[in-house]
């Protein structure tokens, strides 16, 4: 099998740091860039972080591209103490680790994937895992983008479930509702991995345990991160049995859509009032014959849990 | 194939008229009774419509029931303005049919359902098209009722789309938000038949014509009755290409799954404040090992029309 070219947009971030190694590990993959975005830290944090767990796990020929600093209806932006409390101040879980000797890339993260998506057009898989930021701007100032890129599977949404900012929307549709309904309302075809699965997968610390017991940095740091993960998904009440592996699960489906089953659907992000940031079908587009998302829905949780460490055993041991 | 025994517990409504056409129509249906609810008019009004349309067809061996007239948390219950644009003020699209030689019957709806799940439990097929309030009550006097009841399959809610009241809820789950929730928290095994799929059903004056052609009283009796339909759909901005077939849909459904795709879920019903009366998964049971709600994410909306058309031509003919 041909591998795949594969750009990560990443607010790294602890799951988007597991998003990264799964990338990383599976032999599918070739992960052709790395675009930084803000969310759960700022955009130039997300791309320090990426550049540092890169050369923790040896990828040194993996470029970072900084993408926009703040959503297309703000002009600045400051992490929700929220996102501090989740993925600690660093975005990492608190865990140090020494400065990246490489520079973020100079070519902006947006003309990397417009040119990436004419490049490699059915052959790239883009899995955003932040804010739609990047994304739309790209097609705005590319609309051939929307048609270009072969395969999108994100992480964000929540169709059959509640959201996590409120009951109506999750946190990276939040970031940044109408770029995200710009993107939906546009013709690209889509994957969501919503938390209407991702809240289904979940990791423990005996996991973070098999990773500890490698005897190596990549396995003991990333038992740290990923421990400080589950101690705050425990202290906020956010889950009592697990961390959920939001952005790996997006990784790993754009790879094997069997993971999960999906619904066909043409879908909309709300943003009036109280429905800011909902995703949810498009009323209008309901009757339509064609639709342009592929919501999931389900997740054989087990399959994916036991790929999953064994992608991520095998790295970190190495 | 044995007949199923069917009940229909209606707030006899235009399309709650289609739902009780069909299944008479259907020869896999033995329609043992028709439960009467409040909602898109008096529980009494909505009696004496099923009362009145059981004759036109000459069913008049099939008993009507009264159910309760107002919802779990209220004293009265009065018709939303909405309901009597749709419906009209008698519910039937101002069409006026003979008062019904026979009256309805003494015994409670309620009553008569507790009495119908015991004495048919898994042959039972249960049709709410309206407020979950009688079965909400039934399981209430008896909880053994949610156990027994083989196939309850309901018009209502809104999974996948926006709601038809507020963009978070549906019709028939906003008139007692309360009792569906505490129904969906039941061991009852649901199939939902919400406006996810019964948007995508929609008659036109074209169907409506076939019947008018047919020469008949019941033919120009429904044709009349759907055309205000239509005419409220067009005239109030619900859809400008026909009505939508909610309730004779969940008929359809509950005797051939195989018209929509489900989903797996275990829901409930929320009732706070803007989510007042929202239908969404429970996140306290997303990871339970079994769910008791299969929600209908799709349809095959040309195939039931076919059966649909088949069933009504072939009754209004008689």
């Amino acid at each position: 099998m041909a591998q795949k070219k594969m750009i990560l947009d990443l607010d790294t971030g602890i799951d988007d740091a597991l998003a990264l190694a799964y990338a990383i590990a599976d032999p599918a993959v070739d992960l052709i860039g790395i675009i930084s975005s803000y969310g759960n830290c700022l955009v130039e944090t997300s791309g320090e972080n990426s550049l540092k767990l890169l050369e923790l796990l040896g990828q040194t020929d993996v470029p970072v591209f900084l993408g926009e600093s703040h959503s297309s209806t703000t002009d600045s932006f400051e992490v929700m103490e929220i996102s501090q409390l989740i993925h600690g101040k660093n975005g990492i879980g608190e865990v140090e680790l020494p400065i990246a000797k490489r520079p973020i890339e100079s070519q902006s993260g947006v003309d990397f994937l417009i040119e990436a998506a004419h490049k490699y057009n059915d052959d790239l898989i883009l899995i955003p895992t932040g804010p739609m930021t990047n994304l739309d701007a790209a097609i705005a100032k590319d609309p051939e983008v929307a048609n270009l890129i072969g395969n999108i599977t994100f992480m964000g949404g929540a169709l059959t479930v509640p959201g996590n900012v409120t009951p109506f929307t999750e946190a990276n549709i939040h970031q940044d509702p109408e770029a995200a309904d710009r993107v939906f309302r546009s013709p690209a075809q889509m994957t969501m991995v919503g938390l209407d699965v991702t809240l289904r997968t979940l990791l423990t610390k005996k996991e973070t345990q098999q990773w500890r017991d490698l005897g190596t940095e990549a396995g003991r740091v990333f038992a740290d991160i990923v421990d400080f993960y589950i101690d705050a998904y425990y202290n906020l009440d956010i889950d009592k049995n697990g961390c959920a592996l939001h952005d790996p699960l997006a990784v790993g489906v754009s790879i094997n859509p069997s993971f999960v089953n999906t619904i066909d659907l043409n879908m909309q992000v709300t943003y009036d009032d109280v429905d800011y940031g909902r995703t949810i079908g498009d009323k209008a587009r309901l009757n339509d014959p064609t639709t342009n998302m592929k919501a999931a829905v389900g997740v054989d949780a087990d399959a994916y849990l036991v790929y999953f460490m064994e992608l991520l055993n095998g790295l970190f041991a190495k």
